[in-house]
């Protein structure tokens, strides 16, 4: 296999572990946990995983050398780190016993149902240290939540002598980490199964998480082509660039990507809701700072926009609440309606206030909105072009005023969509140090016996050699949300907090970066050279855990 | 003004000067040149600056310590490492005597005609050293190419008491570079005017010049975006990404792309061309490759698209060709139908060939190529979205072939577009060097007199120590080419040699990368570290030079 001179020089990396993770560890446990919410309805969902206490990992006194064989699922999205989590558990699991093996299971959480696996050998796994991806083993987005998968699953694990599932997923594929670790756990099979902390979306953070890993490779990814752009648009002088970021329910991303590269603006979908904003407000607002800045003869400029804004917009989430119980209803008759005819049976069928937001929308995203439904019947919010719908809205505001006589100027707008770029760089330091403490810890967590829980790596702010190791209890991060009509115990997500200390730094500066040109140039992930260079966090991290 | 850590450690970068540029240089002539065309023309229209010899700089005995001020204009579109070329202009005009001045004519050529301009000083020229981007200055489109405009350029170069002006730009802005020369030595003005070689296109290259500065950086950014989302879809499995690259004219993007990452297609315009295929072959070409690996379950892959490939196809240049006249001449009547009318105009009043082309075309780019008209009546190439236009093409194929029993498999295609991403990038140590060393020849070339040169530097597969540096009559490049309707003298355009090392290479082994996955992930560009990844050339410049 051909691979670049990075990856030759990168393979051999080693990341640097946490004095804590080193030589013989023992555990010291805390005080037993709660859920965040709705305690007892998650304890009696979770009888055999509820309460247990936080986990961390201390010095001790000898080595362990548990005999004991190991499987790895990826589930859901890449996340940069990933290879990286299956190397600190590898390195760890032979660490124990150089008889120990680990499986790891094929495509996702599929792969554990339908027994596909590959034994993971030193030889194939050296070909992937400090890679990005998933192809390793691969991803899939199968739900593992039902007694027959539980089952099915359980064949292959007593073939293959298996004492612990890890799986790495986001919040939902820890959920259900989680409901299978109690299955398990209930049924006494002696199968623990440990999840890890994984998405470029940083949305499953909380006390115990400081940070998903994939987070800080796949923003600093964005965050170069932001500021390259940034560099452009500054030389250029003539357009406004309108990049939407990857991150459907949580603005991280776009926040983060700010934080690092001063656009002159940057929607945060959360605001937004908060706010209550209409699609006319932002609009409103973007184009006051193109007309302010375009009295200063600047017109040019950046806009960042979360991939999910337009579904927490209030009104719009209205909006498309009742075109899809309408479409539902009413999806047959009207399929065979021509164009015209569908509006029409749409605005003649909305409540008077949805029937206003639909007016205001222009033709192109009204027609999304009132047709493509995934087979959920759902609208496909992702297939909507909100940089370009948002952008078009602008222009033609702008024209609006020009006609008024309140703007003078040029908007000439381009458009950039950034997400499949960074879901798979090369792990940066910070990622691929992290991701192969994660895997020791889940390492570690399994000789000691545990399930239920997820591996955790503290202290990340601080060198290296000061993290902190050990594990959470799934079922402290849980509360009970609805999910397609059912009350359901999932781990709640972490939207951005607008009482943060991120958002807050952010708040703060904006209108100067709107009014001034205060880019940021951040420029690639470096893994050699300087360590203020190669060894940065997040901005989100750092004033997080100031 | 806060700057990235990044940028504050590569400030202090130090570019590596060849040997031949240090200490004490002279001159070394050659034999009188020729143009490589149309001789007995461009003598005429050049008879001041036909000619020259080469000239390259080799030890000297004393060093030249002549008072001279220089002016420098940055030309067209931004390219990585401009800010580098003023840098070595700079420093090399303060070495050869500390009283001398660089002036930097601001946002483009209209800089020197309006009289806008800074002194370029130590302090504000620091902010910019090894930096992306052409904001130190700014870039502007104006063309130096009348002789109000020369005369008008001369008043504040006789304020300034500047001897030369350096002018960093494309094929044509040289070629306007010498226009200005010859017009200023015919007047004998005593005003010097030297051109440098860049573009990220990587179209401005011959025996002489052996890349344009800006490419290397420019490939290699988009090489490692090309890279990532190679790797995405290598672990999902689950899309065919289709990529657009910038580069209109010319498919050295493309190429060197598909060099570096190995994607499973890449189009090249001047292959289509040459083998006048139709957008149905090319269309029939790529489906064909998505049954093949669809037949082996690889519902994923690749594919790499030059920006300008829609005019290189020739049933499609014809077309537009025919549309350009028919809307001249009948715009007006035409302007007021609506768009079915407008269709039926065109239709009934093509020549057959062409309208059986345009009745091939989807709705939309029909309607693209049959409405919006730039200022000159010409088609607005770039307004056309080819990536969308193909997959939307392949996917309309595939279901015909589904119908029809030859393929079975899932076509679900994702779209991108590079071009603003790169052209600002932070410029690689090869172009960091090879700008610098391109600006220190420049000062030299003025220094020894020289007028109508472009700065060169070769040998640059080699270490940078044994780069040799000089320059080249702007004249021995040019030929005579229609434009606009008159022929123009101008520098020949180095299209995608289909004989040339770089696209035998590719041809070689493009069957089995369609075929199999033999992606290559070459990751950020990397300015510290092991010197196999910090100091690569492009592909394209070492299979040229081997």
């Amino acid at each position: 296999m051909e691979i670049s001179a990075l990856q030759k020089e990168r393979a051999g990396y080693q990341p640097k572990l946490p004095k804590a993770l080193q030589g013989a560890v023992k555990i010291k446990e805390g005080e037993p946990t709660q859920s965040v919410d709705n305690q007892e309805e998650i304890k009696k969902l979770f009888p055999n995983t509820y309460g247990m206490p936080l986990v961390e990992f201390i010095p001790g006194d000898e080595k362990n050398s548990l005999e004991m064989n190991v499987g790895i699922i990826l589930s859901g999205g890449q996340a940069p780190g990933g290879h990286n989590v299956i190397s600190g558990l590898f390195d760890a699991v032979k660490n124990l016993n150089p008889n120990n093996r680990l499986y790891g299971f094929l495509m996702g959480p599929g792969g554990l149902v339908d027994h596909n696996y590959i034994e993971i050998t030193p030889e194939f796994l050296d070909e992937y240290r400090n890679t990005g991806g998933f192809d390793m083993i691969g991803s899939g987005r199968t739900k593992l939540e039902k007694e027959e998968q539980f089952e099915k699953g359980l064949e292959i694990i007593r073939e293959l002598n298996i004492k612990a599932i890890v799986i790495i997923g986001g919040d939902d594929s820890n959920t259900n980490a989680c409901v299978l670790a109690e299955y398990y756990a209930a049924k006494k099979y002696g199968v623990q199964v440990i999840g890890c902390p994984k998405t470029i979306d940083g949305d499953l953070k909380n006390d115990q998480i400081e940070t998903s890993f994939g987070f800080d490779t796949a923003t600093k990814t964005y965050s170069e082509l932001i500021g390259n752009i940034e560099r452009d648009c500054n030389s250029a002088r003539k357009y406004w660039h309108f990049i939407k970021l990857m991150g459907r329910s949580a603005s991280h991303i776009a926040l983060e990507c700010a934080l690092q590269t001063q656009p002159n603006i940057c929607l945060i979908s959360e605001e937004v809701e908060a706010k209550d904003q209409t699609l006319n407000d932002i609009v409103e607002q973007i184009a006051s700072a193109v007309a302010s800045r375009a009295a200063q003869g600047q017109n040019f400029g950046v806009v960042l926009i979360p991939e999910g804004l337009i579904e927490f917009i209030p009104a719009i989430g209205r909006l498309i609440q009742e075109l899809n119980d309408l479409l539902a209803a009413h999806g047959d008759d009207y399929k065979d309606l021509d164009k015209a005819a569908q509006r029409e049976y749409i605005l003649s069928h909305l409540s008077e206030a949805n029937k206003a937001t639909f007016e205001t929308l222009p033709e192109g995203v009204a027609r999304q909105l009132s047709l493509d439904r995934d087979p959920h019947g759902n609208v496909q919010v992702s297939l909507i072009e909100t940089e370009k719908l948002i952008s078009e809205m602008i222009g033609d505001k702008l024209n609006q005023w020009k006609k008024e006589g309140k703007y003078e100027g040029k908007f000439s707008p381009l458009h950039h969509f950034f997400g499949y770029e960074g879901r798979c760089a090369a792990p940066s330091n910070f990622d691929a140090d992290y991701c192969y403490a994660l895997g020791t810890s889940a390492a570690l967590l399994i000789a000691n016996g545990k399930t239920g829980y997820m591996a955790i790596v503290k202290n990340t702010t601080d060198k290296t050699d000061n993290w902190k190791a050990g594990g959470v209890p799934i079922t402290m991060m849980m509360n009970m949300e609805r999910r397609n009509g059912e009350m359901k115990p999932v781990i709640r997500k972490a939207l951005v907090e607008l009482e943060g200390e991120p958002f807050k730094f952010f708040t703060a500066r904006r209108d100067k970066w709107a009014k001034e040109t205060c880019y940021i140039y951040p420029g690639p992930i470096q893994y050699w050279g300087p360590s203020d260079v190669c060894d940065q966090t997040t901005k989100t991290l750092a004033l997080e855990q100031k």
